[in-house]
């Protein structure tokens, strides 16, 4: 299990496919974003593009952990930030679901590479929402990494590696 | 002296405490936030319920120089954001006290480990005071790091090492 | 070439200018800044005044590829993120003129350390154009770090390695 973290265009997906793709295909990409607007739809169809054969792709805006518990074989889970956006939207309790979620890639069959947004190295938003989220999304990286064999941090790019395979960071 | 840097919920006080705890105790926690609203209470009671027995806490919205230079044995100052917050709404100049807080930190008779947020990642805010504020949060940063022993960036609660201990950068 | 990438006032442009006086003189300061307000004029003048005898100061709100190509020796650009800025509010071709750029730096003659601002590790901005902003951003630090021989993230004025010179990342 890989985690792999990084500001806004920083390579993650691309270095996580990479990732993924040095198991045999195929791979299932668990996808989060939900096409709310244009923005979206166009990052969403770059995202697909970029992605050749081998790839099978899933929706799964929110009941992640189930899917990680049922697929066999390489997982791309692409990406936390907007699976968090989607449960906070519906209301959903965030520590039990970071708990479970956890939970499912400690149990994972196969190598597990998850992909989020390094959210909380600005100045302190005004936004209480925002506040409560990015507080969400610390909590979930810091449980995840826990749990992780690896952990990267992206900068244009490269990665740096956090928690190195095997070691003690 | 130990400079922990990092984000949001990045693991920041966790990781500071067990530092400071590797030293015999009692520990001096100097405490800057100021419980200016029910979030802030409750951020701070859930800190210090996870400090067990062996911490004195002494709180310390601004005076931390004097602070740091009264107390005997292993302190943690915990967090010169809040400080540096509680400095700049008093109309305080940040450049004299941030100069002599370096100099306390250079004089502090037992180990010293300081927290701090990193907020200057971010796009660049359309507030001016917000503005100031991470070029003061920054420039105290580099003037910390050049005065510390060790200075780590929390990354999902692992620590990466910026300058180590005993080392070059 | 180097990339010296971080937050604000983490120390990149000190950190560059002695990168290029490892060189012998004369040494290009590219500037990219424009002065719209007394903030601004006051940062630059600050800046020119560290730097000491040695430097030819030039201009170059836009044209920076071309810079690269015209001058001889050790050149330093401060930085990117205002050159970006400045192109993107004179309604440029912001992909272009990054792959111009990046083919720029690969042909440069003498040693070249470009700095840049890392904008894209806070919270997602609510306004279009400073999402754009911190995309096209992040693509051209992707872009320009594949071609540089080194590229260093600053944290408290302190460069942690992220692509080593002459290793593999």
């Amino acid at each position: 299990m890989t985690l792999v973290l990084g500001g806004a265009r920083s390579g993650k997906s691309a270095h996580a496919e990479a990732l993924v793709e040095t198991s045999p295909a195929p791979w299932t990409y668990l996808a989060t974003a939900q096409a709310w607007d244009d923005e979206m739809r166009e990052r969403i169809a770059l995202h697909r593009a970029r992605r050749g054969e081998g790839w099978v792709t899933r929706d799964v805006p929110t009941e992640l952990a189930a899917a990680i518990r049922e697929v066999r074989g390489p997982v791309l889970v692409d990406c936390l930030t907007l699976w968090l956006t989607n449960l906070m939207l519906g209301g959903a309790d965030l520590a039990a679901a970071s708990e479970d979620l956890a939970s499912a890639c400690a149990d994972a069959a196969g190598p597990l590479v998850l992909v989020s947004n390094e959210v909380g190295l600005g100045i302190v938003p005004d936004n209480a929402l925002a506040r409560a989220f990015r507080d969400a999304a610390g909590r979930l990286h810091q449980r995840l990494a826990r749990e992780a064999d690896r952990v990267v941090f992206l900068v244009a790019g490269l990665p740096m590696v956090v928690k190195p395979a095997g070691g003690h960071a």
